[in-house]
Parts: structure tokens; C-alpha cells; sequence
């Protein structure tokens, strides 16, 4: 059974930068999805923050393996409900992979518990030189990649990136302008597996990139935990377990052991 | 100059039940604080969740280096705008300790970006014996203690603990009935240090032993950054950077260089 | 393709010792060995300290996908070279699991960087209740077990234990005599995958155990990375690389870009 | 009482380079421990790879707070049993610190259990321009510096870095070339502190930088740990326990509660 993804775009810029709609004619979300199901192991759909629900309804959640988020002005549009209803799928096991300007989603923030703030610098059409290392040799989301890959020009982000200290340290980009930024870190939030992916702002072709793409498939099996998805109840609750039972079992099997 | 501690007490147990009373005459809070007191490095001060803003103003944070929490029945009571207060004061570099039951208060909750649960068991008055084990030797959260202490009795907390993985485990628990639990814990977030320990059951007279006094004791050391706090404007913004100087600079600077 | 496992046991207490032979008539290796090869994705070999090299030659190592290692009276007996050889394999890519009094190993020791002590305590034939708690929900080293599982008896290891913190807490220990360990930690040295599990002292039939035998085999899983084995020339030197065509071609492209 | 610091220099380039000599008339140690003897909190003397035991005696760690050590192309001359010493030094409390091509000595090897490799470029006397960020805000290490600090010149090291993923990466290098690099890593080994700064190859004046100077102060307290030094026994043994006194005494604990 395929890795099912779901694919979050806010969709706001496509809808009035001529920029974003040249690189991205059918949305952001759709050429992510594209670049997704090349892969023969993935199903990737997606959602928009249009729909009721922004599409993520409890039934889609339970539907999605993995879910993939690149939102920016729409941030504060997104329910507060379904960032609660998100947070408690990755907890329960869902993968979540937050792109670019996802660091400072609701959900994001939410799983992080940090300020998750960085420096940025964008001139449009223009932006930095970015040089992608990989710092973790054949980790699993660095797959099919040679040690470093460029994009000719993106947004930069700079440290300190308000983030905990990662798992690990997959990716660290060099900026042009003389900056530096995690750029691939991994996490654990209860049962789910977390990424961060820096590059992708919206008015350069960054999804388009092949190496860009790669890591994308990549992050999705990565993060893809097939356990089956714990209850709410385990997941979520302090469970009482009233009774002496064990200790009585463990006292009477010591003294039956001597 | 001592390190500035608050100490939270929720202090709602204490109304009313002869138990607690015989073990907090003046509320757990000030037992907490007394111990602390008894350092003379430490200057520790007490709030209630019931004084306005619980005692918890942006003028008391600005003058706490360390707040230590400890809540149960309360923690709906507490207010969001005070939880996002905390949150933001420990990002720009105030300490943190939550104790025991706070595993699920609101601000611990927030900073840890996970559920916080836990399995618990309490049978009134009887407990389970706990052993505390230190796990990192010669941590200066450890500071002085034997290579485990114990209680006689307190609330049995059992794994999983819903946590993000620490930046250190500095105890794990032993319990008569069966269970472990990794009782210290920590972490960073943003500039703040934060330390999770779980002993404490309102039923036990947990805070009157000898080393859980030194572990309080040591963990507002360990917690107290003495740096000066970070400015809101500096720990939680993004700031924009749109300029192409350093760019152009280390152009210049290259081509000099030759 | 299957998984490629090799099993190394030191086997010396089988050739002596009545109670180990009753347990593991074939040698403990070829136990665990076997229940690898229950799982139709693994094929596992075993080799023993008393083979040339202990089996261990390069062309051997070429072909283990994951390495599991038994020892205990024999560490000092093997060879320095093939300790060396196995680090270098697990830089470059293999995965390693270490059971048991393995803490102790040569090749353990020198992955970790740290003394690796703890306290034991075994009465022949008596042994600690042992409660094997899984701390990291849904992790893939826990697939398929319960909350928690026993043993009736085995040596007990004893925190402090002197490793590294992980990057995962998978699995912790309770012992009816008042002890707790750490009993399921991950690694990454290089491009390996480490796993150390404690259960299985020789004097216990615990590698017949199927919660053990779960663990070991999605341990092996786990530990297995599909990536192309790293050349000893990538994984270990530091290459110069002494032009300085990247920076003009950064000066230039900056200059195209204006 | 001050922190002891002793630093170690190989002071071999010293002797036949008249740029290393330029710049450090009397040795890279000393230039090193003069600058941390302008703290008075601080007391460094200095020990060189030709002295008898290169200094390094059982007495001289016993009475050092902090070990500083620059090495190079003598890496190979540092006697093993003087390696093994360091080693359990820290792991008996000792805190270490390890400068630029440390990274490649024998003890940051043997403490860290990776290769430690990483790539490297130097043009005697031109360098990269090298710009330091930040990337933990107000971590000690940090105290005192601006977000980032430069140098106009120093030699490239480049990702990916072959060391463990750490406690907290504190600063990460920019280098005009178009490579990153972890310069400022924190560790833990048994009861020692560990860091690792990138900067101060020898054709360059890096260790009379200002900012590098005071990195080199924080590193110190940072690293230094006030607790006693352990025993060798406790440090590196595995002690028996060989009693049951525990769980009898805990089995009639529970009784008696009953």
C-alpha cells in the first residue's frame, strides 16, 4: 500500500502574484503533489486553506500517512480547531513535513514549543545564492543526493532559528549574502516524525528543482510510520492503573524465586 | 546578586484537605520556597493561581530569574494570556522547573510541543515506594546527592512520558509496584532552560526530604541564565534583513583578497 | 533482498558451562541467529571469536548489512585490527546491535567514546524479575510488543550507565531488586545505525523469549540502511580541497544576478 | 578558587614557520593561555607536545579544571597511555576543549567514537573570510559576542563535520568559498563537558581575535565542572552488587504498608 500524503497549500499568493502563478500555475500545493507522486511508493492528494476545514477533516487526518504544509500570509486564517486536530495526529503517529515559511505555522509552533523565528531576506526576483550541504552522510532523506545542491536563487533565511535542538542535523545552507541556516532537521513529537525543509519561497521555482523533489520523496518515507495509529486515548491520556496488583505479583514471585 | 526564584503554588488542595494541611500548614509553596530559601544564593518568592494574573505580571517575570510550578486540580484556571507570558519569558531566557504534577500544566505542556502524559497510580495514604536513581553522574543538577535517594511513599508516575527526547535524563525512578519513569529531565527553549522532576504528590510530604531539597535547590542553579533577557523584539521576531551590503561586501572583500 | 545479519558470539560459556549449553544446545549465536531468520526479510549467518579473524574479514563485513554482537568473558581476546575494521564498517554504513554484556565490548566502547560501566547483580540461577517498559511509543524498534514485557529472571544491569545520551530512549528496565537501566538506546556514528539492548545473560533462556526475539528483529530492521556502503575514502578522510573556483563562481554569479 | 586550565600545544609548527612564528612569537599555547588568564576567574599554564609525558602527568590532570588542546601534524606523536589518561580524565569530570585541527587528535577521536573527519581548504595566506554565527542565543559559550563575529582570514573546514550529533550546536561558520561548518559543538562524556571550536589555523592571528578570545574564556567556565573529580572506581568499573538485600527489604517495605 502506498505512502498516502496530503499536500497543505494555503493558496493566497497564486491567486494574485503573477510570479508565483508563472512558476506555479496550478498552485503551489499541486506541483509539490506532482513532484510526490512520481514516486510509485507515494499517493499524494491535496488540501487548501479554502476548503471547509482547509480540507482536514478528522476523516482525511485518518486517511493521511503523511502531511506536508506550506502555508505564509494565511497563517492566522488557519482554524484553531484543526491545528488542535493536527498536532494530535502526529502525536498519534502521523508524519508532518513543514516547508519554507511553515516555520511559523500555527501547527509548527504548536509542535515545536519554541519561538521558531529566524532572519530573512528577500529581493523579488532577485534573493541569495543558496547552497544546500548535507551533513548527515546517506541519512535516509539525503538519498540519491551528491554532499551539496544549489538553487540560483531563493529567500534567505538566517540563525538563530528559534527551533529545539533537532534529532538530527540533515541539511545546513550557505547564503550568498553571508548567512547560514539549518536548513533539514528532524524531530519526534510523540508518535509522529516531524521534518522542517527550508527552501520554497514562493516567487522562485524551487519545487521545480530536481534535488528540491528528491528530498521531498525522501522526507515522506522517512517521516511515514507504519505502526497503526495510536488511539486518542492512548496518545493523549494519563491513565489511572488503581490497583496493587503488580507489586503483590512481584513480591510473591520474589519469594516464590528464593 | 541571588538568583531570583518565584515559586507558583496553585494552592487549592491546601483549602481543603487535612492531609495536605498537615503536610503544607502554609501551603506547598512556601515549603518549596523555604527550601529554596535556605541557599543563600537564592532569593525565592511565592505566587497563588488566585492573586490577579496569579501573581504573575510582566513585572514579576522581569524580576524572576527562575520560576518553579507546581499545579494539579488548577490547571484550567490558569490563564492563557499568563501562559503565553511564561512562554515568552522563558524564551527570552528565564528558567524553568515544573514539578510533578505539572507534567500537564499549560505552560509546560506549551513549551514541550507533546501530550506530557504518563500512567499514574495513588491509593490515599499509601503510595508507592519510589527509588530515585541518578543517571548522570556529577551533574550539577545532582550536585550532593547519593547515587539514589528514596521516599518512602509517594504517587507512582510510569512511562511513557509524553516528552520530546531531553537534552540530558539526570534521574530515573524505581516504583515498588512495577514501573520506572524518567523523573528529571532537560531541556532548552529559545534562551530559557527548562527542568522537568517529578516527585511530589500533594498526599506526601515529598518537600520536606532532605534531597529533594537539594535537588530544588540545585535545579534553580542549574535553570538561572545569567545573561541579560532577551528583548521580545529579539526572541520572537523574524526580522527582515533586506539588504544586499554583506553580499556585496564579501564580493569586495574576495576580490581584494586576490 | 533480504537483510543481510551476521550474529558474532564469543561462544566460550557454551563450551563450558551446563547451564548455558542447556539453554543454547547450538551455541547462543545460532539462537538468535534463528530467530532473525524467522522473518522472511533478514538472512542471518553467525560467526565466533575462535574463527580466524572471528569471521570477521573484510569481505565478511562487505556483505553484513547489520552486525549483532554477544560477548562477554571473551572481549579482551579479540583482535584489535578486526575491532578497527568493524568501527570503519559502521562509519561507512553498516548497522550494529550490541547485546548485553556486549556494553563492554571492544567495538562498543569504541563507538561510544564513553566508559560504558553500569552495576550488575546475578545469583546463578536466580536473577532479577526484569519489566522491560517501551518509553518511545510506535518507535520501530517497539513494533509489534505491548506496553511492557518480562523476563522471570535475568542479570540485572543498574544506571548510572556510562553512554552517551541517545538520540532515543526506546526501552527502560525495572528490577525487582530496586534497580532501573536504559535498556534500549539508538546511536548514529557516521553513517551506522547503533542499537544496544541489554536482556541475555547467559545463564537465562532469554533469546527464546518472542518479545526478545521482536525486538531483535526490528532491531535489525531499524538498524539496516538500504543506502550504498560509503567508501572508506568518503567516510573517513578529510579531503583538501585546495581551489577556489567556488567563490568566483559565487562572485560571478552574484555579479550576473544584479 | 580560580579554574585551572592547562593548554596544550604541539608547538611544532612554532619552530619552523615564520608566519606561525609572526604571529605567535611565543607559541600558540601561550598566546592561548595568556588569553585566558585575562580573566580572573581563570588560571592557565601551559604544557607542549616535547615535554616528558608532553606534560600531561597523572598530577598535572588531577590539578586541571579544563584541558585546552591545539594540535596538528604531531598528532601521531601523542603517546596512547597519555590519551587514555585524558580519556578517563573527563569521563572522570575533567572538562576538555578542543581547538580547529584538535578535531582530528587523538583524544577528541577517542571521545567522540566517529572519524571526525571534514573537508578543509588553505591558501597560505589567503584563506576564506570566515563569519561565526550565533545559533543558540544566550548559551554561556556565547556570552558577551554578537550575533555573529568575523575573521577576515582563516583556513576552510566544511560540512559534512564526522562527529556525533550534539547537546547543542552554539555557532555555525559561513565561509566566502561557499562552505558551512558546526563550529562550536557541545558534548558530554561520563562526568566531563566537551566543546569544540573550529577557528585558529596557524598562518592565520585567530587566537588574538577579541571574540575569539572571550569564546575561549566562556568555553573554560563552561566546561569546567565543580564537582569533585570521580574515582577511577566509580568513573569506569562495572561493580558487582552481589545482595539481595535490596528487594527483600523491599518487599517487606510494601508488606508493612499493607
Amino acid at each position: 500500500m502506498p505512502i498516502r500524503v496530503t499536500v497543505y497549500g494555503e493558496n493566497l499568493h497564486e491567486q494574485k502574484d503573477a510570479i508565483v502563478q508563472a512558476h506555479y500555475p496550478n498552485g503551489m500545493h499541486t506541483t509539490i503533489a506532482d513532484a510526490l507522486n512520481r514516486d510509485p511508493q507515494i499517493k499524494a492528494s491535496t488540501v487548501t486553506l479554502q476548503e471547509p476545514e482547509h480540507g482536514l477533516t478528522e476523516q482525511k487526518l485518518a486517511e493521511t500517512d503523511v502531511l506536508f504544509w506550506w502555508g505564509h500570509m494565511g497563517h492566522e486564517q488557519v482554524q484553531d480547531a484543526v491545528v488542535e486536530r493536527i498536532t494530535q495526529a502526529v502525536w498519534r503517529g502521523m508524519g508532518a513535513v513543514f516547508l519554507h515559511s511553515a516555520h511559523f505555522s500555527k501547527p509548527f509552533k504548536r509542535l515545536m514549543g519554541t519561538p521558531c523565528n529566524l532572519k530573512w531576506r528577500n529581493i523579488a526576483g532577485t534573493g541569495d545564492r543558496e547552497r544546500i550541504w548535507v551533513t548527515s552522510r546517506n541519512h535516509p532523506i539525503a538519498a540519491g543526493l551528491p554532499e551539496y545542491f544549489e538553487q540560483e536563487a531563493d529567500e534567505m533565511y538566517g540563525e538563530p532559528f528559534g527551533v529545539p535542538e533537532p534529532l538530527e542535523t540533515v541539511f545546513i545552507s550557505w547564503f550568498s549574502g553571508g548567512e547560514v541556516f539549518r536548513s533539514g532537521l528532524t524531530y519526534k513529537r510523540g508518535a509522529g516524525n516531524v521534518f522542517y525543509f527550508r527552501p520554497g519561497d514562493q516567487e522562485y521555482p524551487t519545487y521545480h528543482n530536481a534535488h528540491i523533489q528528491q528530498v521531498l520523496i525522501n522526507a515522506a518515507k522517512w517521516a511515514h510510520n507504519p505502526a497503526a495509529r495510536l488511539s486518542a486515548e492512548v496518545a493523549l491520556n494519563a491513565p489511572c492503573c488503581n490497583e496493587l496488583i503488580p507489586e503483590a505479583r512481584f513480591a510473591a514471585g520474589k519469594a516464590a524465586a528464593k
